[in-house]
């Protein structure tokens, strides 16, 4: 093997706030991979617009499923490992003599797909992992309120858990992070509620993107995108 | 007022993980402020050694107390709240004319000092927030293992808290990351004991900089700089 795979995190979707090392690292790419849904451009792929090389090779990796099976049927995570393990031989293919560099939304060993392919990779071919600016740390900045303060307490929770799950989170922790809201939302609404939490809650589509939206979640109508994300802020110490 | 005032999150301590948005505002600063511990060089000044103007003018804020007087005595709130008010009224002086960018490690709305400047700006004088790659996330990439899947929850905790603060904290999370170390890893050490966490968790000192350690914590001897952070990875759904 002479390539290194790279998953590069690109940060929120803001271009300018991708780090230097993966701004370097893209405009270099001679093979540049990223996921996306059938039929779509890609977010990942949207934010790197104008910045590859003109004879760069792009690899779409497009995943077989998104909601037309659920995460519960077994099926689900049989399609989807098929796909990972299929993608993660094509990437160590090209790897064996070129450098691969894999989009990755926010930061790769934050949730995400990238990491589908690193733990199929990690131990038969040289991959590096370069951090990235989480899509929740755009969100709060947009608010214009520091997330944590002195010794708060921060919960990151998804928002596909349960509404009583939610609840008790909700209640137990200082400052919160929601994410994969999309049609989660009604429950996240409920569960917010019943924590006594609701009014403190604040919605942020599109964080850093050109067209971010900043709401109180009890000022929101309307659906919300899956990427968008909610956050209530710590009150802790503050001299 | 013509100038504004900047929170640039730098990163956790490798220049290159700095946005390119914070790179290249630091790189054209004429006044650009920090905080420091009197006597020290800084960690924030340090990370933009090399990358500022020849002109540059550097305004060190140098915390008057750090562990001098504990943070429980009324004296700390009122020392600490008297030397943020003075480098508030310092900083609208200078933004009265020209911009000043203040280094943040990490990510400026993450824990932190700059809050308690922002807090006191953000009605009185234009002030922007840059976000950054935070210090956690170059501790779980430097560990090769992605800190949550799934539908994991992550909480990040302050080793600052009770022991059994902590331990219900560790029983009760998929993901932890513990911040805030130094003097209190025996208590932490105990809490993740009693939770039955030990053996899952890593301890990351200085990480992204030059002289990184990863090592589980059961084979971690002798003191942990307060910087360090354990982190113990999520183990959700992966197909």
């Amino acid at each position: 093997m002479t390539g290194v795979i790279y998953g590069a995190g690109l940060g929120p979707g803001a271009q300018d706030l991708m780090s230097v090392r993966s701004d370097r690292l893209l405009r270099n790419a001679r093979h540049v991979a990223f996921f996306r849904k059938k039929g779509h451009a890609g977010q990942a792929r949207r934010i790197v617009n104008g910045m590859l090389r003109d004879d760069v090779i792009e690899h779409a990796m497009e995943y077989p499923v998104t909601t037309e099976i659920p995460v519960t049927d077994p099926r689900y995570n049989e399609i989807l490992a098929e796909f990972y393990e299929d993608w993660a031989a094509r990437l160590k293919t090209i790897a064996a003599t070129e450098d691969v560099v894999v989009l990755c939304e926010g930061d790769p060993f934050f949730y995400g797909s990238f990491m589908h392919l690193y733990n199929r990779l990690e131990n038969i071919t040289p991959i590096k992992v370069i951090p990235g600016i989480t899509g929740m740390s755009a969100c709060w900045t947009a608010t214009g309120q520091p997330i944590t303060w002195g010794d708060d307490v921060l919960t990151v929770v998804m928002s596909t858990l349960s509404e009583d799950e939610i609840t008790a989170r909700a209640k137990n922790s200082d400052a919160l992070v929601f994410m994969k809201i999309g049609r989660n939302l009604p429950k996240l609404r409920n569960a917010l509620e019943r924590a006594g939490r609701l009014t403190d809650a604040w919605i942020i589509e599109r964080g850093a993107m050109p067209d971010q939206t900043v709401q109180k979640l009890t000022d929101f109508e309307g659906p919300a995108p899956y990427f968008s994300i909610v956050v209530i802020h710590g009150k802790g110490r503050r001299p």
